[in-house]
């Protein structure tokens, strides 16, 4: 039976691990631990399970008792809109909180996090594959979220080669779906926030820019098998996302024809959005025999929609009463 | 006047910046933190001054009293051999310690720090420019170092953005010279400790990987130029070392050279060892006018010769009596 810990497990994508990790028959007990920063209470909310406790606290100075069978590290913003308005914090949650939670890990324990595909920053190769060093400014205005990430995965591999630690790191690409703020900044949700607000839908530069737009339950599925699940044991780093490439201003136009009336308007671009974005996902197929992604972008979108909806009702219905 | 505070002040190239630093008339107070894990208490042991308070401890947990206007973060091991020994430290003495200093640093002070050519990897470019993004290999042997200090540049350059911190990052190429621990690990001192006591002189794969060797003084200079002396003001980064590029085989033939006798063994290449190093110092150049290396590596290299045997001749004096 497992004591298992989730760093940021209120967050868009630690809650729907921490859905996964309660239907597991084997885990006793599940901590979650988030500040409340981006993670959102209600993402767990229904979840009325024995076995679940939430703590609302930084990683880096909760107070936990005894040490934990695995440990996820999910804790730290992912939209650029977030970490670039508190980069140390964001720094500290990724680099701090991973050297805390090294502490907490049980010897043979496993050490799992999410990583990002802004390891690669300004990526001069297409697709990416896990062996490509990136190419980020460490002095730029992204570079606490990018740096931080890459100093994590620093973190984890060190750890495995000197205490033989077992990690495991996913470097997700752009994750979108139901349970993203409203306020996440990021294109798929800000498009689908504005058209339904009747706003104009904001493409910042000329909307040229790629992403590989990977819906949540897709992404949920492989960090699923890739942590616990069917996968072949592996620490990674391993691409995890759509490889369906798709401009910024594709999304935007798709998203524009679900609205009747809605506009599209140009912004200035944001300093060093990287151009292109797409996983090499051959280490997947290997890793993670019989995943991949089965939402395509445009049902994921529509969901995503669906979900905006219920949620913007829900809010109204509240101001209401 | 200043209220000052080295970070890692015992150490090879802090010990340097301490002395300088203490020639200044307007530094009121220096407070020296170092765990003294690869510093040594007797590179500051000629120093008698009442300004100057050494504490041993670690940077990241050091009970400091007040804020400082001047903080010098050097607390880092810079040879493979200690940080590939102790990684998770390394990371923790750079980025936590980045963090925690900027804690102490009063509102408009100077946060300087000295990071490393290592943040530009397996450089695909030569010499490298301030501009090269690099190309580490996060996952690698070496990232403890190279992804720790260019989270720690991060950091800084952060602060900079969203506080308006006033920060000078200097990127030091293989800096050599006397106060090199015999056991350092690094070539230049390595040959000379090896030669001394009659080994063999030891290279690592051919010898052709390439460094661009900065005698300590040369480099104390620019540091003291570009950190508060006639330096143009510029956060940096900014590459300060010698741009002669010699091969590791050709230092160990000069070594060889000096000593009778002495001969030269080859090893077994050390893993993702870079192949080439050598800065691009056209931005030295304009930041640090009037600058530049004197001390020709062979020069450098009969000083730390001498300083060496003086050092071997006062261990055996006080082992024999």
């Amino acid at each position: 039976m497992a004591r298992v810990l989730v760093a940021g497990g209120a967050g868009f994508v630690g809650s729907y691990l921490v859905e996964r990790l309660l239907d597991r028959q084997d885990v006793a007990e599940l901590v979650v631990v988030d500040n409340l920063w981006t993670g959102r209470r209600q993402n767990l909310a229904h979840l009325h399970d024995p076995r679940l406790t939430v703590m609302i606290a930084d990683i880096e100075t909760a107070r936990l008792r005894g040490t934990f069978d695995e440990v996820y590290h999910l804790a730290s913003p992912a939209s650029p809109l977030w970490y670039m308005a508190e980069p140390l914090r964001t720094i500290s949650a990724n680099v701090v909180g991973g050297l805390r939670l090294l502490e907490v890990l049980r010897e043979g324990g496993l050490f799992a996090c999410t990583s990002t595909s802004e390891v690669y920053g300004e990526a001069l190769v297409t697709p990416q594959p896990e062996s490509y060093r990136g190419s980020v400014d460490c002095t730029g205005p992204r570079a606490s979220y990018d740096e931080s990430k890459r100093c994590l995965e620093a973190t984890l591999f060190e750890a495995r080669r000197v205490r033989g630690t077992r990690v495991k790191v996913a470097r997700l690409f752009n994750v979108f779906g139901p349970r993203t703020r409203p306020d996440d900044g990021r294109a798929v949700s800000n498009f689908i926030a504005q058209a339904l607000r009747g706003r104009p839908i904001t493409v910042y530069g000329t909307g040229t820019q790629t992403r590989s737009w990977g819906y949540v339950d897709d992404i949920a599925d492989a960090l699923e098998r890739y942590f616990w699940g069917d996968a072949v044991d592996y620490p990674g780093p391993l691409n995890i996302g759509n490889d369906r490439e798709v401009s910024v201003l594709e999304v935007a136009r798709y998203v524009q024809s679900l609205f009747q009336g809605s506009r599209i308007e140009f912004l200035p671009p944001v300093p060093q959005d990287p151009t292109n974005r797409r996983p090499d996902l051959t280490l997947a197929g290997q890793v993670l025999p019989g995943w991949q992604c089965r939402v395509s972008y445009e049902e994921g979108v529509r969901r995503t929609v669906r979900w905006f909806q219920a949620e913007l009702a829900e809010a109204q219905a509240v101001a209401a009463d």
